[in-house]
């Protein structure tokens, strides 16, 4: 995100309610825009999340001017100062097609997911196997740090990046803690 | 269930509606009460499920005129010639804490669970982890087999069973396929 020309951090009602400090630091840290987009659309709905946000501080976009095209649900609503011409997307909740939809418009995706296999987490550019709660503070930390880095060193780590080994060591992580409990059902 | 004094097969909206064919061929086989059991009440909806039920040839308990203690959704809801007296009961779709109650009533518990580590799963009994659309077919077999067996001979393979031991094999089913997941991930 520190390398990108228009990152957006792609907020819905969950993600609002449980980060919204975490969300304000990490857009200013990282100097991303945050837009409201919500798999659900009612304009009332949008403008309560949008309040919310910005009781907290944030520049919230969420104009609903521009479409992505090639999905169904309200997701497609988009503004076209944000999602429409980012770079770089994070999506903390994922509920489904986006992540795809995301890519093929050219957009790197940053998803935030606790099932390694589910789709979204196959698809996106990076996934974060883990809970908002805990993976956006933890965001935020290395914002801080990282945005002290020269360009190079970050373009070097984005470089050596490998989403499928990252994806692989979580489902390794499962395996261990079913081979714990396999384990524990054995022992008399 | 062959063993059993008074078997019965709880049904539910989801049960009736995916196997009432085989919920009728086992209830025969096996010598079992069907009865309707729904989480969420209504005399409507049990009303509905019932008359699904008997087109499909099944004699249905649904009087809904005992209580079991110690459940505070409607699943408490029994049928004082059904659940109530039951010494085994089949759980097809469970949803939480009904196998504990049931356990604690002094019922033997059969839960079919697609989730090995569910609190259902090892809390009952017996727990067939699989999906009911595949388990019930099978089930009729093995009661069209089982049942020409002597009592001696079915007593023997209820005493050599051992849940931990299922779930635990349920558990590696999961592993190996976790592997080969983590596998394909790491593979060029």
């Amino acid at each position: 995100m520190l390398l990108a020309k228009h990152p957006v951090i792609s907020v819905n009602g969950n993600t609002a309610v449980l980060v919204p400090e975490e969300t304000r630091k990490l857009a200013e840290l990282v100097n991303a825009k945050v837009e409201i987009n919500v798999f659900h659309h009612s304009p009332e709905r949008v403008e309560k999340i949008k309040r919310y946000l910005e009781k907290h501080g944030i520049e919230v976009l969420a104009a609903g001017d521009a479409v992505l095209e090639g999905l169904e649900s309200a997701r497609r609503i988009v503004d076209s100062r944000g999602i429409l011409i980012a770079d770089v997307v994070l999506v903390p909740l994922e509920d489904g097609d986006r992540c795809e939809i995301l890519k093929r418009h050219g957009k790197k995706v940053i998803a935030i997911d606790l099932n390694p296999l589910s789709r979204t987490a196959r698809m996106a550019d990076i996934t974060i196997v883990d809970n908002i709660i805990r993976a956006f503070p933890k965001m935020v930390e290395m914002a801080e740090e990282m945005r002290k880095w020269e360009r190079e060193r970050l373009k070097e780590v984005v470089e050596n990046y490998d989403n499928s080994k990252v994806l692989a060591e979580a489902v390794e992580g499962i395996i261990q803690y079913l081979q714990k409990v396999k384990g524990e059902l054995l022992s008399p």
